[in-house]
């Protein structure tokens, strides 16, 4: 069922080479078309809307659900909305990207509302990698939603990343920290032509001790333009962190926006970010060693995103 | 004109001891009471509405403005438009703060809404520093409004202190850069009880290899809420930073969002926030040297604002 562009285009989003290990559910152009499920990781499809459940048992250790979603066909609009239940005690890995090939006129477009309830003690590795391709000007649109709730002392890690060729995104993050309960965000972008991408991430410490880091890097270049918001709210005793970097290029524009907002007094937040361009300094010395001046920039901009 | 309770008013804001040396316009419940101008410096009062122009003549080097406003009754809605038209190449410092005695059951309120033209090669230093006191229940409200317009080459810096009793306030500020035109601003901000403080900085770097650096420390006690939004737009190749820190105590709130925007790649936007408690290890240090845990806090605190 899944044809060579089908599975390039699974290996970009999801660095799948052959059909992957453990539990997955691989939707295409808007309907499931392959699905596996474990002893411990259940698959179920949405009886009340387009979607799945994925439901992992509790203290569920070292397995992964691959839930690729591919769009090959022009004039699609696929509206999805995943539930995930990561039990107590659990440590799974969850890759969830999407490529769009859309070598026709019209837009195709995915949004993937994803809700995961990570109960206390579990540990989840989420990775989201967002890629498209082809030579049609129909416009690749991506609107990922993802809501976390993370309880006691469970510890989310996330990787959000915009490999390319996405006309357009407007990506929005929601998650509560309860409780002890930590969180790592990786964002990377990369926009180029006349892209734009939207990020907003909100994050709440609510619970006691509770930590969040996030971390955003990004490279605007061409006419592409950035858009971040990063809400940081301190409701309890604990400790937030938002580093966003970007370097723009061309005519391109980026605006950062993180506030950071504390309502106790034990709240300790912190930000700092960055737009420039690439050193220049860099630059000449990756020239002076024989690289091109392309050569050299693109040796660090991939530097910068890794 | 001019009695004990003003004098000591006029210190808290002007640190004036005594009628200023050079220009100066003296504002009392919404009504001049004293001026003086100079060969260089002309004031003149507005005829289409409340409010004074200040008028600097080109060259006019190491001259001052005192321009305080006190308001010592309650029930008083003094708003004033000031305009300030700083010469080329002139090199002057104006002073324009506001104290507030109101002993009384109800508001009194100032607003300032005070506009610079700061002309070609032009460096003014303009200090604004804002004070309550009366031990009523009326509240004392400050809204000021400054918008600055730096033309080529010129430099301002902008000392911007809220230094108690302050009720509420609401402090808008947007400076205009043009080339080679550099800023400084340095805002230091207390509140406590249920006082709450908004403050709005805009700062657009138009012209090339303009630059502006921010600078805000502000302390929220009690349940004092503080606001802040800072908005730093890049227009052209130049330099801007932005650094706020914030101490919260007991159960005041802190928000802080400082927007970086870049619109040209030769446009450097950084921006760094920090809001958390007062250090501990500090705190411990000072009371092993025998200070009262009351005094060791005072003194962070006075050295954090000063």
């Amino acid at each position: 069922m899944l044809n060579a562009l089908d599975k390039l285009m699974l290996e970009k989003v999801a660095d799948l080479h052959e059909i992957p290990q453990g539990a997955f559910n691989i939707r295409k152009n808007g309907a499931g078309v392959q699905r596996n499920t474990t002893a411990n990781i259940d698959i179920v499809t949405k009886e009340d809307k387009s979607g799945i459940d994925v439901i992992i048992k509790p203290y569920t250790k070292g397995e992964s659900v691959h839930i690729p979603v591919i769009v090959t066909e022009e004039n699609i609009n696929d509206v999805v909305y995943n539930t995930f239940e990561v039990g107590e005690y659990s440590d799974v890995l969850i890759v969830a990207g999407c490529g769009i090939h859309n070598s026709g006129h019209h837009k195709s477009q995915h949004d993937g509302i994803h809700t995961f309830f990570v109960r206390k003690g579990a540990k989840l590795k989420y990775v989201e990698k967002h890629y498209g391709q082809g030579d049609g000007n129909g416009e690749r649109v991506l609107n990922p939603k993802t809501i976390i709730e993370v309880e006691e002392g469970a510890v989310v890690e996330l990787e959000l990343i915009q490999i390319k060729g996405i006309d357009q995104t407007k990506r929005d993050t929601e998650i509560r920290l309860m409780d002890n309960a930590k969180l790592v965000v990786t964002e990377r972008l990369l926009t180029y032509q006349d892209q734009e991408a939207e990020s907003n991430i909100t994050v709440e410490l609510l619970g006691v001790d509770s930590s969040a880091q996030i971390i955003s890097r990004s490279v605007a270049q061409d006419d592409s333009k950035q858009t971040f918001y990063f809400d940081l709210i301190g409701r309890n005793k604990g400790r937030g962190h938002i580093q966003c970097d970007a370097i723009i290029m061309h005519n391109a524009q980026v605006l950062s926006t993180p506030r950071i907002s504390a309502h106790h007094s034990e709240a300790q937040l912190v930000h700092e970010a960055a737009i420039g361009r690439i050193e220049s300094e860099q630059l000449i010395k990756l020239m002076s060693l024989g690289f091109s001046e392309q050569e050299a920039e693109d040796t660090i901009l991939n530097g910068f995103l890794k």
